[in-house]
């Protein structure tokens, strides 16, 4: 563990995500898990299953960020233009690769055949290591600093159980929620401003409003900090603004 | 309505989509208002709010596409910084606007004050129209062809009610929707990619897989166009393709 930040990005995969007809989960899915270990999800994209669109988003965030982890576009069906792209991004050739195939083979042994378009999940960049599957067998890959996993969410989680300990994280960022029911922002706007001011940096502090129809409303006040005694007193300065206001804070637990 | 592609990139912006604490859900709700409006959006990007990072992405996105649409970041708190970043990006002052002061003057009399928090809605940057905001009343506004929207997902529904009238749409592009239980991806990617190659570009399909545990699998299988008797016809050949495969194809209807 070093004493910087670390920092990612994600880059989601698929014309589905931006049709509308999928919802995403998995940028919060990585954003959770990468947390914990110091490494801070700084920007995120989502982009079509554009092979160009791909090569320039990952060249862009790989040179941007400590890491980049891709999700979705490595299936067997001719939309799947992920692995592909990776290796012209990184300048490297790309065909069936024996390790690949043997997971494969075992997997599908018995239950239909490895024909043609199945086995193009074995297609991998020339350099790149694997990662495993648990769910569905076909394996991610890790080439440089990039992590290309699958999209469907559980085998996006399940893939991220073989990427966590291959990654150098830094400063670990921890949060911690006040709920204000019945509290406006822009009671306690000025207040936020200047507890943040006052900590020069080392807390970072977001309000997000919530709405609960018919009538009932209030505020969120997170403080963010890689400093935990920063954070124990930021996340009592918070409870005492709630109070001024005349509320009973609550601490949330985020899952 | 002209008959050319008319493309658009979602914004989203917010530590809190970045950090996991926030599902993001914004990105489905424009995505699917403005599919049938002609408007396809094409990319999205998740940005955290840092005005640097703001700036560059509303620049990049606008010079890019026909729309811009963001969510987030127009708050009375200090870590609102959208709209100033707007002001920024497009080369004009920012200050408080008589009209959207009026707006909150309206909504905030007798229920409290309209403090110097509060007022910060109502800075928008110069030559920019307002969104009406159905829900809070805080204003969203357009400059260019950048709508910027609040990022509580009722208000940005709220807000795209005044924004729909504004845009000029092109091809409107359908999907359909064949589901083939039992069937996997491996089993129909050859037909499939043969089924878009015989289309010539005039319809894309796509190919996504679903794991029900413990044992439940299938795929769904989608075809888009903005040529509706081509769409018709690549939805039976699908639901032919599923057959071959010696199951019973369903039409899901995407609400």
């Amino acid at each position: 563990m070093t004493q910087r930040q670390v920092k990612a990005a994600v880059l989601l995969i698929g014309d589905e995500l931006l049709s509308g007809r999928t919802q995403d989960v998995n940028l919060q899915t990585i954003a959770k898990f990468l947390a914990p270990l110091g490494v801070q999800v700084a920007e995120a994209r989502v982009t079509a299953d554009i092979p160009d669109e791909i090569i320039a988003n990952v060249n862009e965030l790989r040179a941007k960020y400590d890491y980049v982890f891709t999700t979705g576009g490595i299936g067997p069906t001719h939309d799947d233009k992920t692995a592909d792209a990776m290796a012209a991004a990184f300048g490297v050739s790309i065909d069936v690769r024996d390790d690949a195939r043997a997971i494969l083979e075992a997997h599908y042994k018995g239950m239909s055949n490895l024909n043609e378009a199945r086995l193009r999940m074995a297609r991998i960049p020339d350099g790149a290591t694997l990662i495993a599957n648990p769910v569905s067998k076909a394996p991610g890959f890790q080439i440089g600093n990039v992590f290309v996993m699958a999209g469907v969410p559980s085998i996006t989680r399940g893939m991220l159980e073989d990427v966590g300990h291959r990654l150098e994280g830094g400063i670990v960022v921890r949060s911690r929620t006040i709920r204000g029911k019945g509290v406006r922002e822009g009671a306690i706007a000025q207040g936020l401003a200047e507890l943040e001011a006052a900590t020069n940096g080392v807390v970072s502090f977001g309000s997000y409003p919530w709405f609960a129809p018919p009538d009932s409303f209030g505020v969120h006040l997170v403080a963010r900090s890689g400093d935990i005694a920063a954070l124990d007193k930021a996340a009592a300065d918070l409870m005492a603004m709630i109070r001024s206001c005349g509320a009973d804070p609550e601490e949330v637990v985020e899952s």
